[in-house]
């Protein structure tokens, strides 16, 4: 899949007028067109809702756009509650998928009307306590161990992953939550991460569906909802093609046909809690060659680091990168991208083969539009940039402030250390 | 090396009432007196001085401590920078060693009347036009290339590592600096991390020593301090060792004597930039049993995660834990011991054999004084916890406040988005 830039050099020039690089650019048009296109994929289904999944991208003005076009919040935690009310989502737009949960957290989503989703049977009495009672709606994870593979012989392992009940753990927590008055359920899977195959979705769905039939068969509930959680996979490599999403839902819509319908079972909501496939490819990291180096390799160093991009330090994982305005060039030279830590994985590519670069080139680094920003951190005393978006119009838009110096010293406002910072963070 | 606790579970106890769990802990009495035994073991070195790595703990209180004990700071970034002169380290008190360095933190430093350490002979100019002209004092970085393997086999891979010049650069940066006017001059390499290894710092010594000779017989210059940099480890296992930093220190003596005396060179200070061993033992990560988990293994949820003390996520980096009131219980039990994020590698520990944990125990993760709070990140929007320092009198002090809500949510404080938070951080 041809890995296309959001901005031209010209639009880049023009921006960094305003806010210096580096900077996290996201598309508002693309992120709507492929939420439309994930809605339109599951419309067979009346119930469906994607929760957006706020820990890949916790930025308000994203979960806006998002909750525009029909989609809830999939929260992990205190501040991604705070952050889907804070743009309006309550209510059952907030499913809560948590583990090893504090107990104000649970009665803090209950306040909202938010959806639990329970990880552990042990957890079902802590939340019955953390909320007052039982909630009218609540969902339970199910891990069905061992491991899960798929046709092409990737394998992930979810009997070695913290999450979710045993079959008989999923069963015992449905009747005490029977038994204690709760009126709609819900049951939620999550078996591989970033899979780029249409099955993934269609097989772990009819696993589920199967649980579906066995749980109306045997406690008399019938679910009113499927969370097939997260786990579809985009194209981080020029040369991987994109999940066809209408194939995955038709695929789903197929095994709901084959195996809920004959049961009676026609309302079961599906529901998506994605956070990758919603942004990962319209968010892009802009950042500017300021060193080039030649030891023993070549380096060009620029001035973003593992500050705005952690996944190539800690997953080694693979990002392509376009210099703009040399879209078309050859790729005869090999270097090595830095940046600034001194930590020798803060590199955003390794012995890769791209045009010749000079000081000054602007460097797009694509798909950071999830888990970019998210999973940012401080190392070195280094400070997180700005988030812009590409609004629908042409407009670019700030939707958060690079860091300050105040910032990364707030911890110790309450001691006189800093006094000689001035408020923008710089010193006096 | 037995892994003692900081806190016995009574002074844990006690400490809860004020600051709950999880919380990082320091020992005053521990970073001072192993200051004191590396600048005993270097006492044979009249210009001898440690920078402490900022990056290993960004605190300006522990920065205080080592400051009082002799201490420089080796720093990598404006943020640090920043740090060092608020504690009043300034002057040649401060190594800047930074690469793919930004302009204005080359100012900033020379400005305080730091030590640059040039990662690179490109940046030559680049720091002569930032300065406003050649610093009295520069210090350059060497990278033999190549990779460099210690008795026990282990090697690490100088020529893969971003940093340094190679020897030819080296003199070429020597020269230009020479002809530019500067007057003192230092050396500095990085060859190995976290040695657990008597001979790496004497071997490395060597290295730099013989170059000393060759650059004064070539260039004519006589250096003033050869920067051995950090990489001495600490022992993370219990069955491991400790450096015998006495040991090390005489090793490098006897570098000086064989190689530096017999060409009339006898007043070259040795610097060294200690971050891990400075810190890492000395501090500890408390944090509470809260959640119990019997799936296809067996779970201890705890009340820190990877936001606390990324490197089990990162590196899947070994950190002893100790149960607290438990220490010579039998380990007859075999937990993963989990955070709470949505993210299967937030594990403290896996298949660990410890004793029986009951909920509500406090477990002490051990030597996160080092690389600990400093690479905390905020995923899932979960927060950081506070820093307390056990003073010597056996008081506690909190050194970082936790974060709160209103930290989390600081960058969109130019945005009406979250203005129902109260100014302690959390809902109104």
């Amino acid at each position: 899949m041809e890995k296309k830039p959001i901005l031209t050099k010209e639009q880049i020039q023009e921006i960094t007028k305003t806010y210096p690089t580096p900077f996290h650019i996201y598309d508002e048009a693309a992120i709507r067109a492929n939420a439309r296109a994930l809605n339109a994929a599951f419309s067979w289904n009346k119930g469906y809702r994607e929760f957006f999944a706020v820990k890949a991208n916790p930025n308000p003005f994203i979960l806006k756009i998002l909750q525009e076009e029909g989609c809830g919040s999939d929260c992990s935690s205190m501040a991604e509650l705070v952050l889907s009310n804070a743009v309006g989502s309550t209510g059952e737009m907030i499913m809560f998928s948590s583990n090893d949960t504090p107990l104000e957290e649970f009665a803090y989503c209950h306040q909202l009307g938010g959806i639990i989703n329970l990880d552990d049977v042990t957890q079902v009495d802590k939340m019955a306590k953390a909320c007052g009672g039982f909630p009218e709606t609540v969902s339970c994870r199910f891990n069905p161990g061992g491991h899960f593979t798929m046709s092409n012989g990737i394998m992930d392992h979810p009997g070695d992953a913290k999450y979710g009940m045993t079959k008989e753990q999923l069963f015992r927590a449905y009747r005490i939550l029977r038994d204690g008055g709760v009126k709609r359920f819900g049951i939620h899977a999550f078996l591989a991460s970033n899979a780029l195959m249409e099955e993934y979705y269609p097989r772990l769905a009819a696993i589920l569906f199967k649980l579906v039939v066995e749980i109306k068969q045997e406690l008399g509930i019938t679910l009113s909802f499927v969370n097939l959680s997260g786990g579809i996979g985009i194209p981080y490599y020029p040369d991987e093609e994109p999940n066809d999403i209408a194939a995955i839902g038709a695929g789903v819509h197929k095994a709901y046909d084959d195996i809920l319908v004959p049961e009676g079972i026609t309302d079961l909501a599906i529901y998506t809690e994605l956070g990758r496939f919603m942004l990962g490819p319209y968010g892009q990291l802009v950042t500017r060659a300021v060193n080039e180096k030649h030891i023993y390799k070549e380096y060009i160093g620029v001035d973003a680091c593992a500050v705005d991009l952690i996944r190539p330090a800690m997953y080694g994982a693979y990002h392509h990168i376009t210099v703009a305005g040399k879209e078309n060039a050859a790729c005869d030279h090999v270097y090595d991208v830095t940046g600034s830590l001194c930590e020798n994985n803060d590199k955003f590519a390794i012995d890769r083969k791209m045009p010749k670069i000079d000081m000054g080139d602007y460097l797009v680094i694509h798909d950071a539009g999830a888990h970019g920003y998210a999973m940012g951190y401080n190392y070195n005393g280094r400070l997180k940039s700005a988030e812009l978006l590409l609004k629908e119009d042409g407009s670019v838009q700030m939707i958060r402030r690079a860091e300050t110096l105040a910032d990364y010293f707030a911890t110790f406002d309450c001691f006189p250390v800093f006094d000689e910072l001035t408020e923008d963070g710089g010193m006096k």
